[in-house]
């Protein structure tokens, strides 16, 4: 997640330096096309070619609002992992009766409860690592691994233990209930940041709009070059830093889990709940929180 | 579902090679008209032709809008019966006591589920196999075939199972309150996919966009036709390009459920559940995730 | 609803004829007064007449949006009640004691639930029709005729009768919750139906729009004379077709439980839902699904 | 609430003659400034005030979009009101065990939710009357008297019959659970309607609206007089009137709880729901629906 | 949160005179680069800057919804948390039996949740007082100062007290239940509430939307100096106010919770609360509500 309201001429350039160079070399050819082959030919009309932008403008609006709904959707689900995860070990360690076993069991379950987040933040940035491991037993780990879903397994654990509670009877059929409402939620908010994960944008949408952009940019330039020569070049790739940035604007917030600077900050997010929770456990040797990067630019 | 950002031009052709002749015909034709018997007439005011362009744009924009909603409603739904079928097997197998004809009737209705969810995508799919018997006992499959709707009829025996299940006191009246809860979840699931799959999107919108859109391209190409002569049918063809390709493009996923290339990859999710089932009942055999299709440019 | 993707020349007709004559009298004495009055006047300039359209078209995709809205939440509302039906079918008569009397009120609440649903569809589409009192014994049928309205009256006997299934010992205390809230759902679907059926939707919005077409049709017209005499009359009521077809579309869907052929098929839903119930009943003489009308152009 | 779908040249002067008159005064004076001071100075490009046009189209757009989802809330909020009084007095009388203490107490409950409907109409539309004390106990009105909130201190008292119904055994605790829910959404509703009714729509942007419209009217009068001369009064006036109107009537129903035409129907809906629980009470006198004023124009 | 439908001109001025200088300024030095510079050599078409300007008023657009979503989004958490207070206050008052220990920790609870309000208020405006440990018992205080999230510290301290209530039998399992879901609701209103504090709306969308209409601006003053000379600073100036001043109006909103004219008035909304619940602790001393400030102008 981008920290900054604001953004350094250095960054822009960082962000935007290889979309620019084909609008330059894209408005330059055709300059030279229309300028030594079609200019005694055609002058292609301006008012047309103007419909042609004000629709793009629309479809790239179109694209970015179903961008920007992704993204905002992806932190309403992981906002709502932190508030049934405080909620999940709040009632484990607060409803649950005070003898040994019972307290040991409802530990366990909040620790197994990171290895849960740990694990599927790890699925979700497909980074692959195994930080998760240190928040499960060895017995937990060696029935985990090697599934198909190393999270869901890991659910598939904790209701087993909730079972185990209630059936000792250091909890009741009620807080049985409400705490097994949690874990469900937790499958739940599992579910749907795979859905946003592994459901690809319509590629009929986003990349038709890119074409469609390259068309105006071309047929824009052209127009221009008629009436105001070489200048064309530059005015032809203002326009096209216009369209063509707004449209990579939407693309690198479409899959908010991805591992770049744009998307949810999952590691933040994690960790934060993370320091809840051991708090909550009185665990020593808390983590701090995850620190911005580059000066306060993002956070990962 | 599409899987690759980007298309080859191959691909593109295959997509829209129908499209391009009509509309290329179009043009010529309308380049023919105006060159013979209109020009000497009239001369058609681009400025005017410009708003159509820009309201038709619009009229586009609010179907892509509507046709992605249902898309994206369609993948909610399914995602959510992936979430539901999880928490049920899960539910049914850790909340069940471990008396063998207990385990019998949890392991027998995890079955049905599956056999559940295949005939579900069978229908929606209009495919009509019958994947989904090897799931059912023989005697289940005796009552729910000829029914007038399968699926549903499954759905039934889930429930009184789920009696049965209680009444010789295998789960507790909570636990039966929450599987009973996730099994109106797969039935409402069942019943919103049908709702997408049988309303019909108002045709009035649909046709009568693709209508207006015709009725522009001609206006265009015959106001183009004044000032640049035979190049309009070019450029006609290209500005019906972009809208004829954008509105085709909502159309592609308006029904979802289709069997589609750009339809919901149902397939590819009932299998993941498969898996995910056949795990949890440590079953032999467990079939292999779904393969993208052609080089991986979709999955069904 | 409409069932055709594509409508044949004699539909469009069929559903323009009127709007279609309007225009083009609008349009002919547009160009006439232009012609013999107001030609050696003034000149109305075309930019600004489309800022006008551009406008208009926003104002006409408001208005289409907000109808959609409309008709798609009324298909949902009937969705879930085809949920909530089979679910409270099941509930019913799965989960109650197999012993006569209970088996007894629970068909008696399936066949009243049909009642409710063709009541409420009576007073949906204001048809008034009685079909309802088939599902209904005579002293329900006593105590519900007469009421400010019926379907909530049937909803109160459905209560009334769960009390005595519990007070009996047909079903426990947690199916009774069950159940009731499914009634209470059903007593939602219903008070949401009413909510759009009631709810005008703001003439100011729908009414001035309309307005502001007849507004643009004529200036437009009174353009294009200037420059291309008769021939205005007909791209004019070309142009008006567009604008005055596409807000008729948004009207036609604005009242979505309307019997019309746009409308949400009440008809086929509550038959299906019947159909549903009364095989779950194992009743006899079981009636088929409705037909579509007119060579499969719409369902009721 | 506005009933008809078309309204009378009357109806429109009465809705709009006020602005239409500034406007008329803003072209009259704008043609006048340029006519004798700017004409041989400046001639303003029409291409750019278009643009203009355009975007505080889009603006108009965006307000008017907010301001009907306001209004949609409002009347969905009241909607699950009109839901929820049936619920409950349904539940409370047909849940109620029928000894005579029981009943007294239900009946009361019943009653006194309608007090507290009316208190709440009465808060929402800052009308003041007292209509809801005739459905207070003299005891119960003593207490509610005076209170920071009536309709909140209404519902205090009814969770406190809540609890006594369930001490004195005429409920069990699954009932009591079911109706405490129903409480509950009675005070999700009245805060939902305060937060409507207390929260202004930004002025910053319906303000700034208004005002980049009049700017644009008088630019678009300058751009006209310089071709039509003093008919750019008139033009100039239409397409003023096109947008104010627009803009007015998305201010019009931007607050839907105030005492106004377009406003909801508050008046109706409290008087269907007071009809529907007197009805299920038995009660002797119940009075009529709420009449449409000024010929059917309107509700309140 | 704004009180006023309209603004003076010296608010206008107030609230824009910074943007307003800048684009003075930038307009000047457009209209001397082109006279002295660029008028010779290129003269821009306008009617492709309109497309820009057309495009930019979609991004704004876009902006401003989003703006608006999170701002409405926002008040409609507090508007939620405004009504759970309510509703546990009433059931911790209603619900729990009249004994004196189990009064005494019923209205801690209550008192704790003011100091639970004031805690979170305090940390999403960050102003870091310390209002709320006026309703902290002493030995709470100690247990909840140093934690990392002062208000989860508080919320565990309820689960603590309500798992004492419901273990003295003060309350039954059922009641546990329904505090308990309110208590989760709190949870949960209080992490939204930091999503959307914590989120930055993406950067890339609203910085590149300034930069695009300070782009546009000059262009637009180039294309009018070619026709109007000097008045281009003038129009310049004005096209860029309703672009900028439309922009800003969406980022004054964008932060909902920051300590501004134009955020949500938590100070008001806390003290409603504040007085409701002290009302039915029958307090002492209750507090006024919060008062408009600058004449009626905001409130906090």
């Amino acid at each position: 997640m981008l920290l900054r309201n604001k953004l350094s001429f250095r960054e822009i350039f960082r962000f935007t330096w290889k979309v620019d160079l084909w609008i330059l070399l894209c408005c330059t050819v055709a300059y030279y096309i229309d300028t030594y082959y079609m200019k005694s030919h055609i002058s292609v009309p301006g008012g047309i070619i103007g419909v042609l932008g004000t629709a793009i403008a629309f479809f790239i609006g179109f694209n970015n609002n179903q961008a920007y709904d992704r993204w905002w959707e992806a932190r309403i689900i992981w906002g709502g992992i932190v508030n049934d995860s405080r909620s999940l070990a709040r009632s484990l360690l607060s409803y649950t009766s005070h003898d040994f076993e019972a307290q040991q069991i409802a530990r366990r379950m909040v620790q197994r409860h990171l290895a849960f987040l740990y694990a599927l933040k790890s699925g979700l940035r497909s980074t692959n690592d195994d930080y998760y491991i240190r928040y499960l037993a060895a017995d937990d780990l060696a029935r985990v691994q090697g599934s198909f879903n190393v999270p869901n397994a890991i659910i598939n654990l904790q209701s087993k233990d909730l079972q185990m509670l209630q059936q000792i009877g250091a909890i009741d059929e009620f807080r049985f209930k409400a705490i097994d409402e949690l874990i469900v939620k937790h499958c739940d908010g599992m579910g749907k940041s795979e859905r946003i994960k592994g459901t690809v944008f319509p590629p009929s949408y986003s990349f038709f709009t890119s074409i469609f952009i390259w068309f105006y940019v071309i047929l824009n330039t052209l127009t221009m070059t008629e009436t105001i020569g070489a200048w064309s070049i530059i005015f032809g790739w203002a326009f096209g830093f216009v369209f063509h940035v707004t449209h990579k604007n939407g693309l690198s917030i479409m899959n908010p889990f991805e591992d770049s600077h744009m998307g949810i900050s999952l590691d933040a997010i994690t960790r934060n709940i993370e320091i809840n929770l051991l708090e909550a456990l009185q665990a020593p040797n808390i983590p701090g929180p995850i620190k911005a990067q580059e000066d306060g630019l993002y956070i990962m």
